[in-house]
């Protein structure tokens, strides 16, 4: 008789460069998972509220929002690479294929870029990966690298330190083609006339309005994506030792974060966006917590053509969440996620 | 470069008598949303739980709850007409048509009826509309006045005050009709052979027995609803402006006390009802939080009977919502919820 | 005029050996019930998580896990069995039929095998029941014993004490055929390779790594399951008596602990299952509150062929739950859950 404790994802020594993970499960987006997420996040965009829309601008059925495509593909790779994890450092190069539609099954596969210790503490060391989501048939919807923080399992294990080149992962944003004969002017009532491409000015920074506090709400969510990392919903784990886990308090996934970042900023940004095209970095400037509530805001960096759609302009934008701490009597801002985010915006002209 | 707050909703002195608003979005009754909602609202009804006695009964899937379909028809209203609410003060004949079942699209519009200033405190007012909820043919699924009380954005604004007539919404309660081939009788066993029509007797009160907390879940809840109020989840901002804000505490979408009350309701007066009517009038007498646990109680004013239908008969009943508070050692019993309720409810001498 | 306060549910003098209860209701397997209940579970089989690998194998749709099974089954029982009990004294001969995919209805009943009063307490007694649940084709997907401790409504009821012997319910496991020519091999990728029949020795004991903190979101969760036992969602309630409910605290629905346990062991004994086959016996050993973090372990009492299918094999198991609780500066172990389970495994020589 042995007692086995199986310990699941990797740890730092376990990651050799150019490995590819395969990760398990896959999940299918049922109304179920669509509606907690979608609904959830504040996300405004009627293609992901209103089926006879979404199917008036051709696409198969109600449309995940970029937050939910995130997600899910992120989530799948939480137990191969960031199970042991000690933080998210950055998202790199996130881009966006076909869309995800409800009904839709995801799955997710990891390869490892790079490897290397911390030069400051020895039993951690950062792990660069380069993770792809597809759907039932293959096509890419989602594709990123990041670089995470992951603890070692035995202190004293060589670690495989090295790089290797990012594949290139053929991605490409699809989007439904733009049909005259379509009679977008009739639902334009549906989205916000405030938001399309000719609203926007390079410059201008939108302090969205509206907040939301996480309650205790994040652990339920978190589970719900299969996200399996313990220090979101292992209370006891955290409580053992505080000093490993910020306090003894369980952190919320930033994944939770960013889609109410994404959500709270779809009123003034993404009310008329087709889709999200391409996020170039992302960070977690600072750890949530339940009780925190989330405000953000966009800056629009640039505005441009989007090549071959003239019915649609691209928006340079920086996304960015914050939230607010009281010490003694002063009131701080403490940014917690930053995001360069590229969308996919109709224009007036064309639709409205 | 210039950093613009866009603010969400109308303020009183944007409100004008005969404007028509036409509210973004829409939401389809996916499976998620209705589980989340018909299953959390104690909801008895088999109509809305089990498909199979739904389509024995001649509807096209499992039923939306009155509750759900009032809350999705409302939350829609709530970013042009309530979201800068300080409260919400009376719902007005608010009569459902055509069943919502699973699937459907639901959009809505709203007409201001009527503007007044408040003559005791004058950065405040009365918006009195009438809000009407279509399915995706275009078919009236619910239409109700309310009138709520909004702040004004500039203390020194003018206002439109001024009434105009309600508009003449053609709306009826659409019921599949009475099949005597059909075999009820089969799955009578699924519903309470107390709640027949012919049990009950005007004066009755029923004590409903059962009680039910609400969690900060109501976040989540309201979120899910698309309601955009941000006094229901933006802890922060509600925490600077206790004085404002009922003491700094996150208030209660009243839609979730309305939508328990219905449901705590429902085995002892709704579990044998084809549907819910009218509601004459409704009021939240007093504000809910999270950890107060709601009951509710049904008195029965009159039992009369379904013109055109041997099969129903019309319930006409109060259902009163309350909660209990302790004051030292005194135990208080509060209302927190009125509304006259008429419901069709089946005759044993048909269906049992 | 009347008050009428109908009390729902039955009590100890209510019960009559062999009586048969018909559940009110049943319940449709609605996408979200099944995401809100397969995902927070922390369950990992692909069965439940991915549509193309669960057609793959033949299954008509996402699979219900064995716990959202029993969760739909159990609660439909609450009503008529337990809504007035003490406590859950113990599951016994719990064995799983039909698959349940998303989309079924299930609907289910209760013979009244016995029922007995406390020696120790005369306000309360035992009442020992057979519960099955069948799909919407009549076909049998659970029927389980169990024994629950009562309240009486009238101290001085008599109490039909007695037994009758269970019915022979026709139970069979029902699975998809093992066909050669399907390429699960293709797909082993999504489920964990040290998970197959093979991998299993007699004797081992598994302790889980995950655990899950338990928050008030098991009130939402036995909620939408329309589970209406009133010590699980009635603070108010329960506040009042603190003597008669566990010091005025709302207990967690032991089917929370048991899908959660279920779901932790998941990525060690259950990844490759195909089915949960029969609980022999099983008990709540101690109640759980929120804020409780659920561990779990699995024992491996036995390995044994599936007779007619050389494809799988069946595990014998003990599942164990348990939380830690801190008194002054000792930790202590409590085990909260006890469950003989035996499962259905894939051989890897045949799936892998």
């Amino acid at each position: 008789m042995a007692t086995i404790h199986r310990q699941h994802g990797h740890f730092l020594e376990d990651f050799r460069p150019g490995d590819l993970y395969r990760h398990r499960r896959g999940k299918t987006v049922t109304e179920g998972l669509f509606a907690i997420f979608t609904d959830f996040s504040m996300t405004t965009n009627p293609l992901s509220k209103n089926l006879r829309y979404a199917h008036a601008y051709g696409f198969r059925g109600l449309v995940a929002n970029p937050g939910l495509v995130m997600l899910v593909v992120f989530s799948q790779s939480v137990e191969d690479v960031s199970e042991n994890a000690r933080a998210n450092l950055e998202y790199i190069d996130m881009r966006f294929g076909v869309p995800v539609c409800v009904g839709d099954t995801l799955e997710a596969e990891t390869r490892v870029l790079g490897v290397k210790v911390s030069t400051r503490d020895p039993s951690l060391g950062v792990v660069h990966v380069q993770t792809t989501g597809r759907n039932q048939d293959g096509e890419v919807v989602l594709t990123f690298q990041r670089k995470v923080q992951v603890w070692k399992r035995d202190p004293a294990a060589t670690v495989a330190e090295g790089e290797v080149a990012p594949e290139d992962i053929p991605v490409s944003l699809v989007l439904p083609p733009y049909v005259p004969t379509r009679k977008y002017h009739d639902l334009a009532y549906l989205s916000d006339e405030n938001t399309y491409f000719e609203n926007f000015r390079a410059g201008d920074v939108l302090e969205h309005s509206r907040g939301r506090v996480i309650t205790t709400d994040h652990i339920m969510l978190t589970g719900i994506l299969d996200n399996t990392s313990q220090v979101h919903c292992n209370q006891w784990m955290v409580q053992q030792q505080p000093e490993r886990y910020v306090g003894g308090q369980l952190i919320v996934f930033g994944g939770i974060p960013f889609n109410l970042c994404l959500g709270i900023s779809s009123a003034d940004v993404g009310d008329n966006a087709l889709a999200d095209i391409r996020y170039a970095t992302g960070r977690h400037t600072a750890p949530s917590f339940a009780g925190d509530t989330v405000f953000a805001s966009s800056e629009i960096r640039a505005v441009r053509d989007f090549p071959g759609r003239p019915d649609l302009g691209i928006l340079d934008t920086v996304l960015r969440g914050h939230k607010f701490t009281r010490k003694s009597e002063q009131v701080e801002k403490v940014e917690i996620f930053y995001l360069e985010r590229e969308l996919a915006v109709k224009r007036r002209s064309h639709y409205a």
